[in-house]
């Protein structure tokens, strides 16, 4: 095959995080050849491997694809050059042959350097402003602003998976319901400790289900005890934790006796009523109305949170934020700088948050259905550490090692 | 026990239904004493029966909450009263004994007469404007309006399952993925038929996973054809619908091959990026470059649609409805007078449809995972037939059946 | 429609237990016609109701067919006839007419009396030696035994649930995931303490899941007070057992660490060939070298155990019964007259014991898998509470509570 | 750290295949130091690699431990020894520091030279009888055998993913219910065609579920027309099949119509009575009586099949093998050089069948639950293709593309 040639270069831990068998295996797929010009392995696991190829094909077009996807896994040309920049031709609209986020470190070559790209997240673009380079959702993109167009000279750092976080490192990729989740919640509840105590920051996912398996007191007191410092959730956990405020309730089912009770099915309607009748969850509180739960202790304490709106909402309560645009935004501020992302039975505030997540953000997902770890890892949240579980007795677990009994 | 006791009255197919089983244990449940004061049973399948019944029991709350229990059965007091009315003391607030509705058909005795409400919906309240009633949403309620307080004088008519409607009863209830699927094809394709002959509307609700498990052409043929009135889906549906048409894959993977593509993972965002290029689906359509495809279906045939915004979109697309409450009306008008609901693999839509719809409206639930149907029969969409089975494979085999292959 | 008619009589808490309306809609599904001929409805919920009824059909078939879904249901024809008997034509044979058992009490009108049938369980066949009326498999069966045969003068007595067993009620046909687990978890520790205080039995049916979940500790701890008195399993929950004895491990993962462990992948396989040394499990004991577990506990305590082979097992351990028939027998000996049978994660062992039930065994089935559930009561077992939860963390919450913490 | 050294080599296609990067990655995480004395690396993607490395640890349990790991991967100590044999203490018994086998193709040095080990699976021992080596259960192991101990020269082939499969090549791992199955239909058919014409063996283990969805007639098809050389499966297929043929039903429930028929409840158990009365399935064939279905299709053709009993079986048929350890033998007789394993909603036989192919058999399971997939390949069937649908609507799919629809 006399073809098209381009030389690439790659370096990190190449072999230990698997990225050097899939740098192989693309081009393989993709019906190209390579020549490995050189190769130097890292002779310990604290040395980096350092990689030369030359990956030759039939024509452009491949060669192009082929590029794209390496730069994916880290590879970046031998031969540096400009960036492509180009105009966004109208608001909300980028040239086609735009280049599309991942949520690794990406670097961009501007102006004779390496520039690192700003809020980083998965499906943005990059926006060049100077030397400065913004990751943006495509809906932010405003006429003629210069968008970083083909992957020519952008270069990923994939998150190598830290070998000193020997704490998490047994979990990862492990989401069976067939292990002893009680092992897990120790090593949780030891990284929450140090979390806290280096000033980091942990926000917690979470969904009504929360709620509905008993786990509200618990979910209290991490907050309470300063370990939540943002939460983000919808409408439907702040009613479900406000009826089990007033009425004992949660769905209607009795959280002391587990039976179905007295007008059960209309109490979290009765729970928004009254919350609507002060005005707000906030003036509910100030009115002493609502005087313990989640709500209550984020509210009472100054943490953030965002109630996110959802076709499914009754209601929805005053603090809810109905337009999802706008809730996005919100969602995304809060993860700014997180140390750690705990999501709790909730796919569609998990899928959400998840888009949004850098690679290098610590993600911890619980849930009795193993389908929603499996969702993040699919769409790219690899990051992600999956606890097949009962979330109420897991909250129940966690709080009590937290509480030191 | 010398207590308090009040009478009630119910009719209809109380035994066949397991209505009167669920009044009888209610009572029991609620430590309360009945007598049957007298019960004619119907002698034969068509005549209905007839029950009267005193409970007793010892506090006025006891009764009350027995009371509004029963209501919800179908039972009514023996001595009608005028209804319960109290003005709204707030916009969005009600007073707090409010009837909170159900799906069932619903009659208040109101100036000395029994009035059917209009806009039947669950987990509303009923207000009343002259002798008009109309279900509404706790936060369309506008201060001073006239609300149904108290179950006094509410009267339920139960949906008794309808003994005509042979063809589907086989099925209610049935969501087993341990059945065979292409028996409830073939029964469903018939009634389809029967409904579009008849005039009446089929409203599909469906998620983006019939686009990646191939259903599309199914489905955009079903549209074309007529079988379908209207569509409620979200965002992601659209995107991945017209990445589809633009690059032959849906999240990436090629539809035709199954296997992931040349920079895949960028394709439902540059279909995005082209559509906010020409404005919107519409105008893509216009100007040619969307020519097949559910979107392009729908559009061609002016079938109303809804794409509901989530918190997990990209984009989204212009048509896109991001604020919820807005999404929800627009849900609501479309599901007035369907005749068949049929849900495609969507939690959160197919939920959020089902506490729209009254229950007498024939819903089909098609989804891989059982606990859709679940949560929907859970929460009082019983009136749900449950198909547990591959929506992909189930679409197409709907579309060979419809197409007399 | 004048055709052949038949009389029936039921008596019972037939509109609480929902019987009623099952029989009423069973006629009508079957297309024939019926006639209220009498109803006694008891005036409240201490009186059972009364019911005298004639079904008309077509045909000679047709009516033999309802009645013998009636007869399922705790009808009975008015007129008492001498129950059709008729022998074995061959070993394991029944004539095609046999009657077919189900786990409810039954009677048989034989000379001139009802008598119980003995050995109660599903899918059996009814043999009469003399006026004794016993319950056996189909294989069981010996040429020349006197079979009932058809339905007549067959009488059921359906489990009207017990009205006292206010403890358990509220957990009947919950088994969602969506509920506390704290609660289930008190009432089932409170009927343990009745249970064994009264002198009952307790059978557990346990999975290998509840050792790789680290409920092995939990479990063991329960039969070592008293409270199980039979343990019903297969040869992998006592292989993971003793690998976990001898190298902290199941399945090779650490059960303090979480772990995959050096060589951890072959540690069953050396707990099973340590056992073959010492000849069998209780020798091993014997020796000294298993000195805790599930294993040890029954083994030490005589409590009773069935090892079932399965198609799946490595070894198998010496005491586990590899032909299945026999293990069959040994399984249905130790449920006769179980209080209460209590099945952890294991969708095999439950529903082969669920054949055998009687079903006014109380059964508790906890699972994370919904499924298990579903299968259980789908085949007959309708008795069944089911409770979808971790079972590792299940186990340790009710050890918890059984000792006092 | 001035330790205990060993070398280690290893050959083939080290990176694309992924094992260097777990070789690597082991070695760290057992706290040991690695030196890469040479690395080549195969240039383009014909060349194979290859590894020299020194492993350094603290003491001789540690590189014991770390060398029977690394051998599970593939690679062997540089200098060669003669493997280590001990004679077995007992029956079914065998040294503690025994080799125990993966399922993948191994080579033992012995008198100087490396030799194959025959009948390769996993959890068993290698017996030694002159240079002939022989894979064997534990409970077949005889007194004084000569059994390999340690991993010392033990070598280990990976199947290092077929590039030439192409066909195959796309689904590796790919589980999601979220995929188009037609396609993978497609594929499978081709691959059936193409093993059929080569004189290549396909075995179908099957379970029940595949009557109940419909998927008999599509399954006997296959049989008819020479596509499946062998059907393992359980007494309940067998049952229901005949039961299917009897009266049209499968477990009770009238495949033509989906609705549970007259007595359904025990046309399983009239449909063993039958086949009791004639003797055997085979004598109730050839007395006319069964004239279609999956077990007339393969009595009739010859082709080879196994009943395996289980604990749940009614009857059990007369073809049953009810002792497991028969029935183990005679599975793994029947995948002897088998070319495709296509596993059809059973997790039971499923898992029996995995533990017993070697890795380079191809292996394709069809479930609706993917945690059947899940097991298969943690328990170390890594080979395995999972397609999570609907096993009715595949089988006629399949069908339907072999015969040319």
């Amino acid at each position: 095959m006399s073809g098209i040639k381009r030389q690439f270069m790659a370096e990190g831990h190449l072999i230990d995080s698997g990225i050097l068998t899939r740098i192989l295996n693309l081009i393989v797929e993709e019906e190209a050849n390579y020549n490995v010009d050189r190769f130097t392995m890292g002779r310990n696991n604290l040395e980096t491997s350092r990689l030369e190829l030359t990956v030759e094909c039939t024509d452009n077009r491949k060669i192009d694809s082929i590029t794209s996807k390496l730069v994916n896994l880290g590879c970046y040309e031998k031969i540096f050059k400009e960036a492509v920049l180009r105009p966004a031709p109208k608001d909300s609209t980028v040239p086609e042959d735009f280049y599309s986020t991942t949520n690794h470190k990406t670097l961009v070559f501007l102006n004779g350097t390496w520039h690192e790209v700003k809020k980083q997240r998965m499906d943005g673009v990059i926006v060049a402003r100077g030397s400065d380079l913004i990751c943006k959702k495509l809906r932010d993109v405003k006429e003629g602003e210069q968008v970083v167009c083909t992957s020519q000279s952008v270069r990923l750092i994939p998150s190598f998976r830290d070998r000193e976080s020997g704490e998490f490192g047994f979990m990862v990729n492990d989401f069976s319901s067939e292990r002893s989740v009680d092992v897990a919640v120790g090593k949780i509840a030891e990284e929450f400790r140090r979390v806290k105590k280096n000033g980091g920051r942990i926000i917690a996912v979470a969904g009504p289900v929360v709620i509905h398996t008993g786990g509200s007191q618990a979910l209290a007191s991490l907050i309470r005890e300063g370990y939540i410092n943002g939460l983000l959730t919808g409408n439907a956990l702040a009613v479900h934790d406000i009826e089990s405020v007033f009425f004992g309730t949660s769905l209607g089912v009795d959280l002391k006796t587990g039976r179905p009770t007295y007008e059960g099915h209309r109490n979290h309607i009765r729970a928004i009523n009254r919350v609507f009748y002060h005005g707000s969850i906030k003036q509910a509180i100030e009115a002493g109305v609502i005087n313990s739960g989640v709500m209550y202790e984020v509210i009472k304490k100054n943490i953030p949170y965002v109630l996110a709106g959802s076709l499914r909402d009754d209601g929805p309560l005053p603090e809810t934020v109905t337009d999802i645009i706008e809730a996005q935004e919100k969602y995304q501020s809060m993860i700014q700088d997180a140390s750690i992302v705990i999501m709790l039975s909730t796919m569609l505030h998990s899928i959400a948050t998840g888009n949004m997540l850098p690679s290098w953000v610590r993600t911890i997902c619980v849930d009795i259905n193993p389908s929603v770890f499996t969702k993040l890892t699919d769409r790219g949240s690899s990051q992600t550490i999956g606890i097949v579980t009962d979330v109420g007795l897991f909250m129940r677990s966690l709080a009590d090692k937290l509480s030191g009994k």
